[in-house]
């Protein structure tokens, strides 16, 4: 290990309280935040950042750095005084004006805020499950490359991680996964300072941590969390292990080093105050009247910590160079996986091979068109919470990822939705991954948070949600989505893709490798092939919304909006509607609402008029469609739970019969234009 | 334990084999289901059912009955073949309309539609959380009435849980909370068949699972799950825990029986076949040409296990009326805490109280109010995910539930918002208490799941989700809620209550005891006081919305709709819209859209007319306003993440004062009216 040596205990703490200080400063100028963390592990994440994190603070990109995920993102300033020192980007200003608008030094950390962070953090226990993708995908990408040998992708993952993290469900499950899998590349550094906001840990906390995690496969040490020495140790006991993820136990204090409130659950959440700020300044020794003070030598030792970095990189990038040269083979490969963008003409690619596929499922269309990406895009993998048969999410002729062999692209998450969101969003912001998880749309509540961050992040992440209605069936109400497809809409940044056939699959494919998050939404039941009409193709599907039914003369009395397995149930009513009682009606298909919503007002206009009326249609809740058929619209869908059913009986009952359809929209024109209503014709 | 006597062998077993072939033909004459499961633990759950589950098929509400659940409800068939043999109203005719429209026997057990379900299950994990909370409600219960002795609540919660339920994060939460609080009447058995969708569970998953729920406290045995013997000792000794929930790890076949499937993953979700199921008619001794057959003993069999319950029933009643009379205290305290309906002039007294607080954060006079109907309310308990002191949902002057003393009526949940969903359900279907929990409003996506269980069964459940907008400031946007209030209401039969002044705040609590479950959202921000017009009180407030400030004359130009934080900001808005713009505004708060959307029509006309132009104001998404401004109307919100810096700053950036709100509302106007805009004015 090149690792920089233990400066003079002198210098070492004053460089801890250095650390420590800067917190209590920036909080305190704050008037917000959180010192007690940044306190109790200034000493821990110091030994950490000068003796084992591999990074270059003049290249945060550097591709084999090591992660750092603050996954207890509320100690943000602890990580803020480690940039700082060490020589990112992140000038003593940007502390200065911690959590104010526009500062690098936001309340939690910010990945593209602050150069340095590796992900956004502050819900609990996302951090520590993202810590799992990366080094999943570190694993993942050596076991690609390094068929010749261990070079060159060595980067190990360090998570610091509290009390509220492991608290978490999705840090047990994320856990149980890594230990399965035997991520030896990830270390984990628990806080284990037994305050909570509500108090003591133990008022809602007896876990043996330590047997917890050993049952999970992982290597546990435990070590006083105040002790370099020890801290040191345990760290390169845990970089040891090559086939276990570790966690060190830090027994620390929260709020170490404060005059009176050391272990006090009043340094958790608020400053400190003045009077306990000027006690704790003259207890470690700190200039009375120096705030954000950084004493010369500290500055030059972190300086020094940054230099070794740089260094280290620089190593890096002349054995990459060697490697490259001497293995030209292991290197294209590297290229391919390192690629970016879209491969040329992959829309068109899809709907040839899926093209045949009209007709049946669009979770079977979109399983046909995994594999024409797989096969184009060689970072794509990923899997399903256990229902990979189901969301038929499996890339054929790929072996899968096991804890012996990681050079399959078919992941099993287990049953474990939601480490599945946050361990994709890992593994995306490791790169050069581009992965995809998958379960049943009624189960993406389970992963919400995850979801939200991966939009906050806007990672190029895809979830795959198939059996995306009451046309689920006999499973019933429990697995029936209702409100599903709007809570996803309703993420800022998530695009959410309901294909209706082959072609809207295709954009839904190449729509998702532009960026960004993406949600596929797939059908169990099969869907009737479509029938467009001639120039309405993928180019209309990429606007997000367009007319797939002219009405005759293009003069609509009124314009049908439907998305996925309606898009065909509202050609037939229209058919119905036309023939039956004579109205012009439009069908337009809204595969990507978001999509549609950015177009130009003359797109929207053409396909969605203001003044002709308008009806939505879709499988579950009318909630957003409002927005889109205005007041006097008619948004037919269903605010309701479903039942336990076969899908055509509940088809019937719920109205969503070609028949049933005509009837209502019939009623409603007729209400409208204040004529009697069809009755029971 | 008043058991049965196991019956000779062949009885037994061939009552083993009617629960095992009435799943298997109920699933194959459904053409959907799951066979395997009920298979496999048709022995198990026989030996539990026949010799330790206290129950009365002819009183499936007996206060003190045992709680059995399946969590693992896709097994449901194995549940309905138990309920039909031991004398629940279940007749073979439901169980042949298995998954049929309008049968009891449902695809997942529902709670509600089949006698003797006590929790609706399906999505994974729900239903073992669900337990933890009756058995927690059970010790709680006996906690407050049992001073004097045993009697009269014994009862013990039954979970049957399967690899999914304990991949699932909720049940490491549910799990670790149950273990910390001591939780001896907690049985969970294990069906560890080792089979998952994907195929063996060995694919993801490698835990040493005593090893795991020893870590967290619990009890755990394993034995063989299809010897009748050792499974009835493993529950004998469980039932013998006081102080530790156990876990029964119960080694079985998925299939068993099946005559060449035993033990595959095809058996998990789908019919066996008519090949299969003939082999294992013949293979079991079971007539070829009889589906549903019940021999006439099993029959009696199953009968007697009932009777047996019913005995037990009636012995308790004698015993529980001798208990009264020797002990009126605690029975006067039973009766009270047995109570049901919302106590008489609540919601005055909530204003009477709560009303200083006028112009405090909502989240202070929410607090107040809990007060009150903490009083008002013995049953009423709960507590927070270790934010109670941010959350400000202590019960004042009321100790804490702990593994020592059940006491108490604040419950520390942990950092696990969403066992403490599920929990909350449980407590509230076991009854008789009135449970709430509490956490940001931005985590509530981390319970959505639990949530949507709590609407879909109409649960009594109160959630306080308080930092309710981007008005959280410095902590940024993974703490500031956006598309959250929407993700709410979009659950169906969930209420969403966002209160702007203590009058609100009393109906929200008022409306909440009601039953089914709410949401009451409180700012973590003082708001100002209202002046509320003559004789617009509670009633007007219990109709979801109303008129707060009427334009003059009663004729608004426009109607802005406002809740919570933001009613103040509208009514500031309104007046400088008609000082400076000579415009008529009316403003109403709707603190509940859910009430407001069943009023009578000609209520809802007169708050929000249709011919009047509208604006709606929310420091959120603008998602679901649509339908209450129409397509020509303006909704503002946020559409879009918050930022780290203090709330009035974002404030401003936002647009969120008076002086911006009514300059964007006055442009809106003019553009309307085809008049230029106000431009920097």
């Amino acid at each position: 290990m090149d690792a920089i040596d233990f400066p003079n205990e002198d210098l070492w703490t004053r460089t801890v309280r250095t650390i420590q200080m800067l917190a209590v400063d920036a909080v305190e100028a704050a008037r917000s935040g959180h010192p007690g963390a940044p306190m109790g592990m200034a000493e821990a994440a110091l030994v950490l950042w000068a003796r084992h994190l591999r990074f270059d603070p003049t290249r945060p990109d550097w591709v084999d750095r090591d992660r750092f995920v603050l996954s207890a993102g509320h100690a943000s300033m602890l990580q803020y005084a480690l940039l700082h020192l060490v020589g990112f980007d992140l000038p003593l200003e940007e502390i200065r004006r911690f959590r104010q608008w526009g500062s690098r030094a936001t309340g939690h950390p910010e990945r593209g805020v602050c150069p340095g962070v590796e992900t956004t953090t502050g819900p609990l226990g996302q951090g520590f499950a993202n810590g799992v993708g990366m080094a999943l995908a570190g694993r993942m990408l050596a076991a690609r490359v390094q068929s010749g040998g261990e070079f060159p992708v060595g980067y190990r993952v360090f998570v610091l991680a509290g009390d509220g993290d492991l608290m978490e469900g999705i840090s047990y499950e994320a856990a149980s996964l890594a230990g399965h899998l035997r991520l030896g590349n990830l270390v984990c550094l628990y806080d284990s300072n037994r305050v909570t906001i509500e108090g003591a840990t133990d008022l809602a906390l007896s876990e043996d941590i330590r047997r917890r995690f050993e049952s999970q496969g992982w290597f546990v040490q435990e070590v006083d969390g105040h002790s370099a020495e020890e801290v040191d140790l345990g760290l390169q006991a845990a970089c040891g292990q090559e086939d276990r993820p570790s966690l060190i136990v830090l027994r620390t204090v929260i709020g170490r080093g404060a005059a009176t409130l050391e272990g006090s659950p009043k340094t958790h959440g608020a400053p400190l105050g003045p009077r306990e700020v000027e006690a704790t300044r003259e207890r470690l020794g700190w200039p009375r009247d120096r705030m954000f003070f950084v004493p010369g030598d500290v500055a030059e030792f972190g300086r020094s910590i940054g230099h070794r970095g740089t260094r280290l990189r620089e190593e890096w990038e002349v054995r990459f160079a060697t490697w490259r040269r001497e293995h030209p083979e292991e290197a294209r490969r590297w290229d391919e996986f390192h690629r970016t963008g879209i491969p040329l003409g992959l829309a068109d690619r899809i709907v040839t091979e899926v093209g045949p596929l009209a007709g049946k499922a669009t979770r079977d269309q979109c399983h046909r068109a995994l594999q024409v990406v797989a096969r184009e895009v060689p970072a794509l993998v990923g899997g399903s919470a256990d229902l990979a048969p189901s969301n038929k999410t499996r890339i054929e002729g790929a072996g899968d990822v096991s804890a012996s062999d990681r050079s399959g692209r078919n992941l099993h998450f287990g049953i474990r939705e939601h480490a599945m969101g946050a361990i994709v969003n890992g593994m995306a912001l490791a790169g050069p991954f581009r992965p995809f998880g998958s379960t049943f749309l009624v189960f993406s509540n389970y992963l919400v948070p995850a979801l939200r961050l991966a939009a906050l992040m806007r990672l190029p992440v895809v979830f795959i949600f198939s059996h995306d209605s009451y046309q689920v069936g006999e499973d019933g109400p429990t697995h029936q989505p209702v409100e599903h497809l709007w809570a996803l809409r309703g993420i800022p940044g998530m695009k959410v893709h309901r294909p209706a056939d082959p072609l809207e699959v295709a954009v839904a494919w190449e729509q998702a490798l532009e960026g960004g998050p993406t949600c596929i939404v797939t059908t169990r039941q099969e869907v009737p092939a479509l029938s467009r009409p001639e120039g309405v193709g993928l180019d209309a599907i990429r606007r997000g919304g367009y007319v797939l039914r002219e009405a005759p003369g293009g003069r609509p009395d009124l314009v049908l909006l439907a998305t996925g397995s309606e898009v065909s149930l509202a050609i037939q009513a229209a058919d119905r509607l036309e023939a039956m009682e004579g109205l012009a009606v439009r069908v337009a298909s809204i595969p990507c609402l978001e999509r549609f919503e950015v177009q130009a007002d003359a797109w929207k206009k053409a396909v969605c008029p203001d003044d002709v009326p308008r009806v939505a249609l879709e499988a579950g809740s009318t909630m957003g469609w409002w927005k889109w058929v205005g007041s006097d619209g008619l948004p037919i869908g269903l605010d309701r739970y479903g039942d336990s059913a076969p899908a055509e009986v509940l088809a019937r009952e719920y109205g969503f019969t070609p028949e049933a359809i005509a009837r209502r929209v019939a009623d409603w024109w007729r209400s409208r234009k204040g004529m009697p209503s069809s009755g029971d014709q």
